[in-house]
């Protein structure tokens, strides 16, 4: 149905050209990434849910809301532009102008992003001359150095691309984003850029990217904090020539991949989560509805005691329960059962078939199952989570230098 | 109006004796209390929101709701008899009849809690011959003792008493409580416990008890989390012969006093919290509603990243006014104003007036107030949080052994 492509990246999509330099905001590394298709694209964002929403993100949000097709995104890392008032929005215009201008373009089919240091103004003499030096350096294998561009303190680099082969040929779907870790507003952010060559309709691209972005993005926990700048894009080129309709089986198909990819990009902003060493998915079973499922999740996901325990090996199914019980969803406790993997350790009616060693075992390995089936109803949902650790404490401890 | 009793405990009040002891439950340290009134009381209590409740818990519930009077209370340590299924209710009532056999009162007289290890069984032979020895025991100056015995992770004894002055005479309240600095179903709890000579009814009394615990303990945060025995307990036992009446003086003087005594203790418990080393009071200001407040309060007081910020005296404003956005309340961010102790580091419209070092200076400090004024409307409301420190990662990463 699809398939990842190597070394795959939001490049990899027919028509898209990125760039990532270096312009003087960071000290040494990348700063500044454009991202352009050569045709207008339809497209469909998410932005933070946090009251605190930065400069380029209301730009942005207004852009998108107000235009009938966007062709490029800038990108820099550094700085988030964010709780800068209204020098804040002017900057952000004038990134929106020059990228714009540069690309020969209308500043509306841009979009602008930043993640960094909060609370300081962007160093516009420096994003003056980088914007232009970027877009002369956009190429079609651009996607990495952009990817590299955008991050703060990721440790990997995050591009991924797949495709999907439909009856009538081959879509692809890149994509590049940062983690974070964490949100940190001197730090990091989640942006999530993504490009596909298919030919679909605003509304349904909307659609299907909402639906995706809640079952990927918004699963997933670091430190249960939002940043002021979270953002997700994608821009749908159509250089593909093949549509995508509602209610049709590539429909089915294009969301399917949509949703892998995303997953894919969610669980590597977890794994790389600052000072995480393992992945963990939560799979709830059984609850009696969708919220039910993702407030226990939600919960799990967030907990400071799971997650230490999950630092630890421990398997303290007694912290999971309680986790559970104080996430607001309706549910029977001795009802629930708990597995790692495979490996049951609680069943009903508190029925422990607890071997500490192979429970331990799981729990020390790189990346986990936890289930918690509430024998319920028969909803479900899965999030991701990472552990907790002394060195995420010391990361975000650190006194800035 | 009211006046702190220097090594003040819950026996400082006429009428009460208390007992701890060692039982064997714990390896060494004393893990059996009680608590006891010559005279039968009054009661109200506030028990945990997390939908899984220890035995003890759902038999306390149930006898507050049916009893017109508590005379005793059963305490153990080292294990929480939750998760123990129709078992661990079974052995909740038989603390119960044991107790109340050997004070020679009603089981509907006598509240048994505990707290402690999370899905194991308790060992009832140590509690058949434990609870016995424990009454045998009680004397008028053994609040400390029973103090001791309900400690878990606790580094500190936690007992306080305050007499208020009324024109009448002298009303007094004694208390004793435990910490957590989390709950850790295999740790700890937080558990309170206040006697009161006042002759107050049973309605009036849980008016301003629920009052009093929503203003204090349900105000503090370590990690965001709450235990499945989590219970605080207040008993009048009426025996200073003066009485509270609604809509009074008396009752406002009363009801003063329990928030001071309630906010001491909550105090206590945050800064003995598990890895903190700071207690940090945070008050939120001019907040369009109380709920509005409340929100940003816990959103504040439980953020990892403000958390860790304090641990490392980073004057991180951003990370404060991104704890406040992505708590749902309703506020203009650029009308906000944040202040460490006197110091504002942020005025309205992002105007800055950060001095690193004087800010850092304060952050260094065991003990200060972060404020932070919305400039939206008259409400407030106190929170009170500590660091997030490495240790506590270590104490509860720790394998069980």
């Amino acid at each position: 149905m699809y398939q990842f492509i190597n070394n795959g990246s939001i490049t990899s999509t027919k028509g898209f050209k990125a760039a990532g330099i270096f312009c003087g905001i960071k000290k040494k590394k990348k700063d500044l990434a454009v991202i352009y298709s050569k045709a207008p694209c339809t497209a469909a964002a998410s932005f933070t849910m946090n009251k605190v929403k930065a400069a380029p993100l209301l730009l942005s949000k207004k852009t998108i809301e107000e235009s009938e097709k966007i062709q490029a995104i800038v990108v820099n890392s550094g700085n988030a532009n964010a709780c800068t008032g209204e020098q804040g929005i002017t900057d952000a215009e004038e990134m929106q102008q020059f990228c714009a201008s540069g690309l020969n373009i209308n500043n509306e089919n841009v979009l602008v992003s930043s993640t960094g240091v909060i609370g300081q103004l962007l160093p516009m003499d420096k994003l003056r001359i980088g914007i232009p030096a970027a877009i002369s350096s956009l190429t079609s294998n651009g996607g990495f150095d952009a990817a590299e561009a955008i991050m703060t303190t990721d440790k990997k680099i995050k591009s991924f691309a797949l495709q999907l082969k439909l009856p009538a040929g081959l879509i692809t779907i890149g994509a590049i984003c940062k983690g974070s870790g964490m949100i940190a507003p001197n730090m990091a952010t989640m942006l999530a850029f993504l490009s596909t060559d298919a030919i679909i309709e605003t509304s349904l691209l909307k659609k299907l990217f909402m639906e995706t972005v809640n079952n990927t993005f918004n699963k997933i926990s670091i430190d249960g904090e939002t940043s002021t700048n979270d953002m997700a894009v994608i821009l749908a080129n159509g250089l593909s020539g093949i549509s995508i309709q509602e209610d049709s089986v590539e429909e089915k198909i294009f969301s399917i991949a949509l949703n892998a990819i995303c997953r894919e990009m969610a669980k590597s902003i977890v794994s790389d989560g600052e000072g995480a060493t393992k992945l963990v998915t939560v799979n709830v079973r059984n609850a009696k509805s969708k919220i039910d499922a993702d407030l226990i999740g939600k919960s799990i996901a967030n907990s400071a005691l799971v997650k230490t325990a999950i630092t630890g090996a421990d398997a303290n199914w007694g912290r999971i329960m309680s986790a559970a019980g104080q996430s607001g969803a309706d549910f029977e406790p001795a009802k629930v059962s708990i597995s790692f993997n495979d490996f049951y350790i609680l069943r009903p009616n508190y029925s422990l078939s607890l071997d500490e060693k192979v429970a331990s075992q799981i729990l020390s390995s790189k990346e986990f199952e936890i289930n918690i089936d509430l024998g319920e109803g028969s909803e479900e949902t899965t999030w991701w989570t990472c552990d907790l650790t002394e060195e995420y404490v010391r990361i975000n401890s650190d006194y800035r230098s």
